[in-house]
């Protein structure tokens, strides 16, 4: 009845599941820095359309490394991706780890100009200076993000975009393409906060790597 | 450049992504209570295999709404699942909601005594009462609450356990089925802390209904 069997450290249940997924994917077209990324993202989900919907700019995990080695600070969109991150690895690069869609000032400023909180949050962490942006819920905030970009308020060190969703999500993830901003994303309407901070955790892994 | 289109407010959003999501899954074997739970989930993960591998036990929606209106302590299994859950919801119905597993004496327990901790803060959801337990992460956490349910130790009002993953996910779900425990789950590999989440999200909506 305990059923778990013989494998129960937690590495070797993540080497164990790593095997799998490789195993079950087979030939794919990720280098072999993309790759860890891709197959954290397809453990955390166990949906392997990420294998075939994962997309990188050229040179984002350069990007997303160089950002974390510079401590640069990191704006999520919810605090479920703000959750999500590692804390403990995320503490030995210094990076401090934002998320204001659910600051009291935020929901005011956004009833007051009748836009969403995603949006007045966005501004908050650009004018706070991030550097790295997890997007894994809202389509207004990546949105936003881009407008800002566009404006030349804002230069991202890397952009993590993948909201999740049916309305704006795919339309949102395409813009963000089409930017030419250093991003981590995938195509269409899969995603979400578990999502946008496992890319963040196997990124530390590649940053604490030579 | 702004690419919102017209919708903007999150209600609209979210409904008509119910109408998407209803006109593309067509027919399917949920009832009228449970399918804005499925419904809920596949919103959450743009992921439609959710209309097929979703599990309820027989009275399942109900012994939740109930455990809602008595206020029952909730035990979570990751912080990200207790992040998930909308707070303002909660508070109309008096639950308190918990995660141990980042607890340093949880931490020192399972060092001790070369568990996951994930087995630690199950035992001590349980040692203080909670009714409602959502794991969409960890499979020792399901493997042990069943244990302790199995021994006399618990009687859970309601189960949500979607572990996802490779090692262990799917086995602690048909567990879970097997145990006769009042329980939403789903079939294979799928879950994770977002599905968890929302699906108490959900009950505590049909919970406010008459």
């Amino acid at each position: 009845m305990t059923g778990t069997g013989a494998i129960l450290n937690p590495q070797e249940i993540e080497a164990k599941s790593f095997e799998i997924i490789d195993a079950e994917v087979g030939p794919h077209g990720y280098d072999r820095r993309q790759w860890p990324v891709v197959r954290r993202i397809i453990h955390t989900t166990a949906d392997f359309d990420f294998a075939r919907i994962t997309r990188f700019s050229a040179g984002a995990i350069e990007a997303g490394v160089a950002a974390l080695r510079r401590g640069e600070k990191i704006l999520c969109d919810t605090n479920m991706v703000k959750a999500g991150v590692n804390k403990t690895g995320l503490a030995g690069f210094g990076c401090q780890l934002d998320c204001h869609v659910a600051d009291p000032e935020v929901a005011r400023a956004a009833r007051a100009e009748g836009i969403t909180r995603s949006i007045v949050a966005t501004r908050k962490g650009v004018a706070e200076g991030c550097g790295i942006y997890l997007i894994g819920n809202a389509p207004t905030a990546l949105f936003e993000l881009l407008r800002l970009a566009e404006e030349g308020s804002v230069s991202p060190s890397l952009v993590v975009g993948v909201p999740v969703g049916f309305v704006g999500a795919a339309e949102s993830k395409e813009a963000l393409l089409a930017s030419g901003l250093p991003h981590i994303s995938c195509q269409g309407r899969k995603g979400g906060s578990a999502i946008a901070a496992t890319i963040l955790n196997a990124l530390m892994i590649l940053a604490r790597e030579a």
